[in-house]
């Protein structure tokens, strides 16, 4: 044993696990997020922004060639298929070592959906909008995907503007009937926001209302938590341990946020949670919960340059969880049963400020990633290269929005 | 018919369905809100703050005497029966035209209570929890009562202090224990609260958390729905709305709030949301939901003289009914059919806006109230004469307390 | 005097004093609210949304028509002048019985302001802003209005992005220079915002920062108070005393929110906030303090068609202002110097819930305005008639926007 | 240079700076950090809390004795000299290595304070409020303290319960009063709270009125920054930045919160946010910006055993401070300038995560500190000591508190 080794051991971190734990990590990477996105004030646009699918797959395939954690990449239905499934894009994803993720339904930017979805006050467009969601089953069947993702941005805006309770009923039969259209290998994540873009009642607005919708809806129908879909001061990952006890948690939309759905990289600004939040995890791997659990990021890069913030994320996730694994579990149950709260808190202080670089390069190595993935990138050029080619000087931009709203 | 009579059916109001709505609501009060409370800095005294049981039955039958439609008052088991419960409460109840109301058991308060009750890691202290809510059944066969209404302290003030998953199951354990003992007719209600005093996880922080437990405690566990006791910006009326589709809705714990869980008088801050919650259930009891619904009055009145706030809050729940019942349901479905927010929004503000004043003086009337309850005890001196009876000038303030936090 | 007199008269309501606030009060309507918005998920259209300029006098005429207290349209300088500025606005809104009022430079919207404007890292971006809004001067002067309203997207997205101190240097500079062009005649609104767009820290976060930059502008730098703009449960109504009593009130852009800047209809969720806001303007006024105080509307109505979301909201806010007209100012007083809390919040609410109904008709009628405004807006099929014109059948949508974030 | 100083000086940080910035940071304990606090529903007593001055010094002396970093104990007039002030204290610190640190006046606790204190309605009580503050002045003097450190609970509970002008300009002519008493070598601090105790309109409630006031109190009046007094989602470190630039920023009351003002050990929750405001202090004085800022620990340890929890807390700040210092600033600046969003980030994250612990052990044992304080106060029997001396078996528990509230 080295120093370092030694001091791990004197903690009681078990190191095997830790590094069995961490060789298992991965997340999905999301289309969406090598594209140019922007608020409602208005886009930046990035000469390097993807906006074809295999653009997208070749932004995540440099993803994953640097960081060997990020093999799959989820897709958008309608931003990534616009003219319906193609079902090359296997192919093209697996020449680039990337396999396709979860399948993202859009019922939420037609011009029908202005009232919403699976809730609509209109029978036709509920049933357009379950339709979609059914065909998506399909493209996950032809995609070799079994993750149907569902985000609903049904709501309301005011007071009285519809029935909470027959929107409720809709959403449940909705539900069930792409539940009912599933293959067995399929795992429906349903995700809860509480606002926006409804500014008044949200048809699914946490994890409470998720979590029924999915018991009705059937046995694979999960909880999908995104770290930025909560009130302020949500104790999130007490939803976390909540779930898992209840085998109800399916998966994450990994962001982070200092206001409201800020989607920022995740851990950038509270990374302490994010640290909680793989601890509740980790001591569920160590209860032996070893129900599968979908890691997938989900931001919006306004700023950031999209290929890199991307693999800083995956980093710093990467990071995170391996902190987690440094918690010493027997220490810490010892601790919590004295009511030693200090001593308790301190094994989470500990792993969470601990020197967790040896492993990380050393399970880097092993995996064939780089030692430091995002130094990699800014050393390889790989985004400069992508704006000359993607934006030559002179072209057009395709992509502008002239925003609408004023503050 | 006369002129408001007339414009109400212009409006299209069912007066009389009004009317029936109005004369079927009543409300309990607590016993400890005519008592001395304060907050974590100290304590302002009011000489006419009850101190006995007795004192308390006879505050809260002035304000049953003066409105009517307050008959029965909750109980709180360790402050209301410090010495164990006597039966003869009951008689003295009914002698002041009074029924003991829910049975509020305390295990928040007792040194051992200190890392938490049915959560605690102590078996033993877990297993003296239980006991008292054991206990407080009997005491509500013994007091006529049919409701045992159940609010947890329990919780952890930092990460890792405490494992959150085994809390959760002692916690389902404990409720399952409580809710055999219970007999046929009594019903549970489980309360949530997403922090205060814990500070970092209360073992039943939200709606979801608080309705998967009473499902695992039994059928007659239902939810309590606290006004005050949400993270900011929840929207509680949707939670209403979704408890009652799902048969789970017990109660309330009314109060208002601007920040936190400020226990103030209900409707003094925010009027209309108060209004749409009791639309909620005025929408419900039209589609011929009729479970029963406990609404019972829980604030905290450190500066407004105790009986005055509870007869204001009284009178102000009883007008936002009437206004709830002046909803126009079927104008207010049309709209919402139509998908016309305008014409759906203003049903609601105009009830909200409209004079209810002569309902409210007929259903009055009817029922032997004063017309206006708070001009009445004021006109009473009720106030003044209680305050020479129980802190006669020259006498010992006996409830004195020196706070001790520091902000 | 009848019924209705006496009632006020016996509350201590000074009608007369009310009926003179009622018929000095109004409020502009802004150009950019009678124009399509959406959300960052994407823009619903309406047929009979405004896209020139000419439009939206059109449509703020119309709400002149019917209300009589909108007088003023407030203009937007990017979206209503993108080829510069032209005088026969002025004419093209008085022949509408309009006139331009505040100026709303834009310096968010061009893709060089990515990392802000005032406060940009680079030189030469600060300075093209500056430029901007000392055009708007001019702009305002050729338009004869005395209002120049700035907000400033400008903040950071992450910790560490920028120097938050440069940030504020450069934005004091920045004011300075405005300032210094501005006429005489004219004041300068500065808006403050929490968040967003910015993510991390906006430049000018809050009053107090807005106040500050203020001071250091010069005299004629006033701050604008955003409904919107807020923290969840910060004390609007306290901020509006404390900038009254300092001189330093300059306006108002009003909306309502539940969640965040939700820019929803003016009292459409908290009514009583909105109240109690006008009540301290009420009471400056009552007190003496005769600073003028420029009312607008900033919303942005997704849902709601525009010209009646824009009528229901003049309205709403002529009822509300009449409400706080409705507070027995000295009544009030008295029962404050006693420490008679709940006579003096039933001062507040009594007014709040009065009938404010024939002021506000004969007002209307003294005015010419509609005696309902909404009603005669639907009667009148003017939303149907200008969808007609604007959107015929067959004819393309010029306004998609297909939407790019996912939540 | 050894293997870490080298990687330091490749990551561009100056090592021997940091190391005189962490000799200069000391914190003031506060004297009622030692004593037993609650919440409002009661409070749990610890054997080894101090409840005498004694012994609140000889705790305070023990974390100065294990630190060396905490020479100064703030004190609170009326709890710890009940009797008036007893200039013995001060050879009683120094006899225990300490020195009396900020004076802190109480106006809040006695019955008078009911409806306030500079602002209250009453003259009279307005006058006894501002006399003990003058009366502390003149403590601070005999104790030799320069500073006076004002918190208020002055505020409303209700809409309308009293004139926010009138109370407003109380505060500020008290404030001056209490300003033009105090010697040349004195600052005041002037503390803001969004709400707690008061649940409608604090007085004081943001920097913006903190900062409004201190410079109508006068040029030795400065704000002190109170952690746990924001509402969700304020960005303290800019206020921070804000305050410094303005030099206004007198001080610090160190705590932490997920939810409100928990008064929780400082970083315990948000661990980055407190770096991000050391962040700012470390480029203040990178700037050559040398005001002097107060460091004080104000935080309410319920559960944790208090000289436990106040050691885990000065070493927490220490850590964190070190971890500021490592800040590379000239990388940082320049990545700032050119507009690198993740390469600035790096820059505070890198130094966020940085292996401080050399830097720590050397300065450390340079200042005769224990290498591991908590760890040393374990091993010291010092807790269990105190215990038994303070509260022996079968004595009386001296302070006891029943609780009153119920949620």
């Amino acid at each position: 044993m080295n120093e370092w080794e030694e001091r791990l051991a004197d903690d009681g971190i078990d190191l095997a696990a830790a590094r069995r734990g961490l060789l298992d990590f991965c997340v999905e990477t999301p289309s969406w997020g090598y594209a140019n996105t922007g608020t409602r004030f208005g886009k930046f646009l990035q000469p390097a922004a993807a906006t074809t699918l295999a653009q997208k797959i070749e932004d995540a395939a440099e993803v994953q060639r640097l960081t060997r954690i990020a093999p799959a990449m989820a897709v958008h239905v309608l931003w990534d298929f616009p003219d319906g499934f193609d079902p090359k894009v296997v192919s093209l994803a697996a020449e680039r070592g990337l396999r396709v993720g979860a399948i993202n339904p859009n019922v939420f930017q037609d011009q029908c959906y202005k009232l919403g979805s699976f809730a609509n006050p209109d029978e036709s467009v509920r049933r357009r909008a379950v339709q979609h969601c059914v065909d998506s089953v399909e493209i996950g069947r032809a995609a070799e995907s079994d993750l149907l993702s569902l985000w609903f941005a049904d709501g309301t805006n005011y007071p009285g503007q519809d029935d909470l309770v027959r929107r409720k009923k809709c959403m449940a039969d909705g539900l069930r009937e792409v539940h009912a259209a599933m293959p067995e290998s399929m795992t429906m994540l349903i995700e809860y926001k509480p606002f926006e873009p409804a500014t008044y009642a949200t048809d699914i607005p946490d994890w409470g209302t998720a979590a029924t919708l999915a018991r009705q809806a059937g046995t694979r129908a999960k909880v999908l938590v995104d770290l930025g879909h909560h009130l302020p001061g949500t104790n999130i990952e007490q939803i976390v341990a909540i779930l898992l006890d209840e085998g109800l948690l399916g998966g994450f939309h990994f962001n982070d946020r200092k206001y409201v759905d800020d989607d920022l990289t995740a851990g950038s600004i509270a990374p302490y949670q994010l640290f909680l939040v793989f601890n509740e995890i980790a001591a569920a791997r160590a209860r032996g919960n070893a129900a599968p659990v979908a890691y997938m990021i989900d931001q919006s890069h306004n700023l950031k340059p999209k290929v890199e913030a991307m693999i800083q994320t995956v980093a710093t996730l990467q990071a995170l969880y391996a902190r987690a694994l440094f918690v010493p579990r027997e220490k810490l149950a010892a601790a919590q049963r004295a009511g030693d709260l200090v001593a308790a808190e301190e094994c989470l202080r500990g792993a969470f400020f601990a020197d967790v670089g040896p492993l990380l390069a050393e399970v880097r190595e092993q995996m064939g990633a780089a030692a430091d993935p995002l130094a990699a990138l800014r050393e390889s050029g790989y985004i400069e290269k992508r704006a000359a080619e993607r934006n030559p000087p002179g072209g057009v931009a395709s992509d502008v929005d002239s925003g609408s709203s004023y503050a």
